[in-house]
């Protein structure tokens, strides 16, 4: 009942919201870069079967983009061609074989902090991959969240160059050379992951791995119009990664869209063996965000920082989100953009020294000054003062979630302002400082963030940021899906329309422990206890029918409720129904509320297969009116049942 | 359907297992000092109701006692006699207008690094109290944790003794005075919570509260045969505690039987707003221990440290474990042995020197040399080393579950030997390490533990520490009270026999996530699928009958289950079933994996209350068999049904 992978591929194969914000995706880059790339390897994904050559036509696409952009400092290693081709022949021969490869297409761009076996990791100072004070050689191991997407498809095209060390969140900071902007030429990439979003932005690779303390894995994405998704600490393994805050680094990804997002999100996700510090899904975890969510969104005071463009782009984005049907609330976040001063100005620090100290004690001349310095300042700290800053965090992270009662989730600005590279050499540290005002805290208080294009300002792309509390990454992606859908293509003629209008637009389903259920009533979308399904963060799979085994009744129970009642194959009719994913927290709730005559069992639909659905005591089903002949219970209802 | 607290006073009134476990824990102390102090304040525990003036009874008992045993190294602070009989005479009071209070007529001990609001908080250094450097003046406000006991009903007699700054295992290191043993006068008492153990052993106290870094909880409660239990990190508020290691303090219970300990530990467990750290139980908690546990026991070379006598006697008790019906499996313990050198050796020392390292730097006279020393030693750790030991920390954790691999839980001799004081003079450090061989890595490891009397050796008390993965401690508690049951009086004629001889003893429910079940086939116990329940911790609750409203068939599944049918008030007979209590996410499991036809849904019992109950869909309920007549299914199969 736990672990469907499967559904990633049924997800990604069949559902609507995939196919809007994969397109949705598309025009988050608004035309540019991304379509200049033909878009190679989208057809798994868009839903047709991967036809043998397809990860091969992908490969030599990203190679032809390779050429074509010119933009050499954005990678540290480049795969051999010819190596990079027979391993996309080999997932293309897996293909035709009969493997189901979700990603068989999709071309990795890897950051440079993060192992993949047989070229070295420089984390951006190549003396790094040689000095026996750091890691020597070639990787052995690819770590555990790349390796995952590789055994779902993805062909690995390098790694990418980084602000060194993952310090800093400009792209300037490297001895490869400043990561220039994928089409603003004076304008900073972003980092620290600056390589790995720019191949993803000039459409040379498809999902970017980035990695993010303080805001490397979504600053990028905002000054690009990409999506960055940053998963709650912990979700996905961080071994193989040279660390940068050890405590609080999460392994990001960059994708064009927000559907490749979400599922090479969920195929990197779980615990690994090598990853002593995981963590896993919580039994009670929501899979879905409610149809009008509460939305925390900043007080004014609280955005005096951003630039005049980027203030007014926020507002818009606001009034994005309440297009959405959600309500805002407004917040005080200043206790939390507070706790970001923990982080560079506290004892958090010596976590960075702790991770790559030793190697810069050696005095590397790779190694940049703006970085080392940072890192240095960390080495005398005293511990006593790490555990105070720790225990301030803690309070600091009681006080974010008190201020997010109520609230399913919180809307900030990505980052402050697009700056240029040369306002950024002119203050190299406090401007990085201000670029991450609405990113620093988010890992120091264990919380979810998907950053999304969000129109444009000052010339350039414009990013918001949802943020989750710690689990409920899911939510924060739904609502990135809504706000995509509603920013960006408000009239798009390509835009599939959903399945079902009344639906919400959400991402793919990234957490695996959910129980599919049929609802048959009042539990129905617009019936008046669905209410109870979204409060347990239920998410909608698919509307379906029972087999012919089955009669409804109406019972005569307040709120109205019908029952079905099993009779046999042939017996009944075909009953109209939802079926909805709960967590087994929630199923286990669900039913310890469930007030009689209702009850839950195993429920055969039209197709064959048997979900859990609800059904009523022998009792009630032999008093209740027979109400077959509607074929559901809201046909009965319009039909004055 | 979540926060029982209701349940806890039912436990309390009518469970077989506190009786048991009651009579157990007076038996545990060996006859000795628990005899003496006549039990008072058992009356409410007993099951009978709390009459008005019992608390009084009660409080008058303890100054009684306090004056008999004449041991004022016990206590820093007592609270003045009028004050602590005016505050028993408003429980009496409040009893008598019909309140509801658990925990009327029980006497608490608090040790003085807890606060109690009014009287100073010393942590046995008495400027700490006066200093502006510690915590000077009266404390203002109770520590939640023991808010909840005295919400309860139990009165404060007095705040104890104890290894200044909780800093020790031994009892001896305080300007008060080494707390002598309770009944061996030679023998040092064990600390850091000395005084409460005493008191409590003594017959003063009821429950004792310790606090929990190290063993301080554990090791005290070993050398006197009475029970310790050091809940999972995070689950009861730290609040209002003088920290030993922030990260890595329990406030625990001292009781002399296990039952009143849980009962506390429940009362005590739960969020509060001044504790930013806490943790709550997982919507997935395990809520018993299964009948046929798989216990680890640690291999011959994992136990060279203990005395001869402690080591025959720990034989003793895994055979004692075997005889409950539990299987053991050997394991390799000795990567968490090894974690314990990083609670001393390493960077966490640091945590001791951020808690109150400030005030020793005033350079107090008052200050043991011992503890100073030891706290001193964090103040010039550096913050990286401390990252790295955390890192290290979680790499052992990983490997220490990994070593519980298909274990339940792990059972370990408490300590190693019990010193005489002149022993620990002798050599204070590495006297006071050897004791903490066995108790040191267990919150370092997030693992939980209950510390049990286990016989004697060496002419004294032996115990048994229980250990269990994070928030398994009700697992540990029923094996807990199972020892208890077995070892310590195999043929004593006042235990009451349990109400279900085939149950296992298991102590009262500290876990307050669950939902009643109701049973009437194929789970009931000693039936096929009974497993599925012990698999997911279910808790038996009663054995009882539904209402009339109901038949029962006989289905044609495999394996054989019988089909409850409502057919309404009068139309039926009442069915026999058992009661079992789980998580709401093992709730969600059970439904999730239940075969057609079977369904759950609320059923009526005979009292008139209903809960979720199994049920089978009217198409196989029509085809069944009516076995109505046997009354339940074990009664229609005895019958041949």
């Amino acid at each position: 009942m736990t672990g469907r992978v499967d559904d990633v591929v049924d997800v990604v194969g069949t559902g609507s919201a995939v196919d809007a914000s994969g397109d949705l995706g598309r025009s988050g880059l608004d035309g540019s870069a991304a379509d200049a790339s033909g878009d190679p390897g989208r057809s798994r994904l868009d839903g047709s079967t991967a036809a043998a050559g397809a990860a091969v036509r992908r490969a030599r696409a990203a190679f032809e983009r390779l050429d074509a952009v010119d933009r050499p400092e954005v990678w540290i290693t480049l795969v051999d061609r010819a190596d990079v081709l027979a391993a996309a022949a080999d997932v293309d021969a897996r293909v035709a074989a009969g493997a189901d490869l979700p990603l068989a297409g999709v071309v990795l761009a890897v950051k440079d902090n993060v192992d993949v076996a047989g070229l070295p990791t420089t984390a951006a100072c190549p003396s790094y991959a040689t000095s026996p004070a750091g890691r020597p050689g070639a990787a052995t191991v690819t770590a555990p969240a790349v390796q995952r997407l590789v055994d779902a498809g993805a062909v690995v095209l390098g790694k990418t160059n980084l602000d060194q060390f993952a310090t800093g969140l400009v792209g300037t900071r490297s001895p490869f050379g400043a990561v220039r902007h994928a089409t603003l030429p004076e304008r900073v990439s972003g980092g620290s992951s600056s390589g790995s979003a720019v191949a993803v932005a000039l459409g040379v690779a498809d999902v970017g791995i980035g990695t993010d303390t303080a805001g490397s894995g979504r600053v990028p994405a905002a000054f690009h119009g990409i999506v960055g998704i940053k998963t709650t600490v912990g979700l996905v393994p961080t071994a193989g990664v040279v660390p940068a805050c050890r405590t609080y680094d999460v392994v990001t990804t960059f994708t064009r869209d927000l559907a490749l997002g979400a599922l090479a999100t969920r195929l990197m996700v779980g615990p690994h063996s090598s990853d002593p510090s995981g963590r896993t899904w919580p039994a009670d975890a929501q899979l879905a965000l409610r149809t009008t969510p509460v939305v925390g969104v900043p007080r004014a005071e609280d955005l005096v920082v951003l630039s005049p463009g980027w203030r007014a782009a926020f507002d818009e984005a606001v009034a994005a989100v309440v297009a959405t049907g959600a309500r805002t609330r407004t917040v005080d976040v200043s206790a939390m953009l507070d706790a970001a001063t923990l982080l560079y100005d506290g004892a958090i620090v010596a976590e960075r020294y702790e991770a790559v100290g030793a190697f810069l004690d050696t005095d590397p001349a790779d190694a940049d000054p703006t970085v080392a310095a940072i890192i240095r300042a960390g080495r005398d700290v005293p511990a006593h003062a790490y555990v105070a800053d720790r225990a301030r965090l803690a309070a600091a992270r009681a006080e974010a979630l008190d201020t997010l009662d109520g609230c399913d989730l919180l809307l900030l600005p990505t980052t402050t302002e697009h700056p240029t590279i040369a306002a950024v050499q002119a203050d190299p540290v406090g401007l990085n400082r201000r670029l991450g005002t609405y990113t620093n805290f988010v890992n120091l208080l264990d919380l979810a963030a998907v950053a999304v294009p969000a129109g444009e300002a000052d010339g350039g792309p414009f990013g918001v940021t949802v943020l989750a509390r710690a689990f409920d990454d899911q939510l924060a992606l739904d609502l990135a899906a809504r706000l995509l859908h509603r920013t960006h293509e408000p009239s798009s003629p390509a835009a599939p329309a959903p399945a079902d209008t009344s639906s919400p637009v959400s991402a793919p389903l990234v957490v695996d422990v959910g129980v599919d259920v049929l609802v048959v009533g009042a539990h129905l979308r617009g019936q008046p206890l669905h209410g109870e399904l979204e409060d347990l963060g239920a998410r909608y799979v698919a509307t379906v029918r029972t087999s012919d085994a089955y009669r409804l009744v109406a019972l005569a129970t307040t709120p109205r409720k019908p029952g079905l009642v099993r009779v046999g194959p042939g017996h009944g009719a075909p009953i109209a129904g939802e079926v909805w994913r709960v967590s087994p927290g929630a199923l286990g709730r669900l039913l310890a509320g469930l007030p009689g005559p209702m009850n839950l069992g195993q429920v055969e639909l039209e197709d064959g297969t048997w979900v859990v659905g609800f059904g009523c005591t022998a009792e009630a089903g032999l008093t209740g009116a027979d109400i077959t002949w509607a074929g559901g219970w809201v046909a009965a209802l319009r039909a004055g049942a």
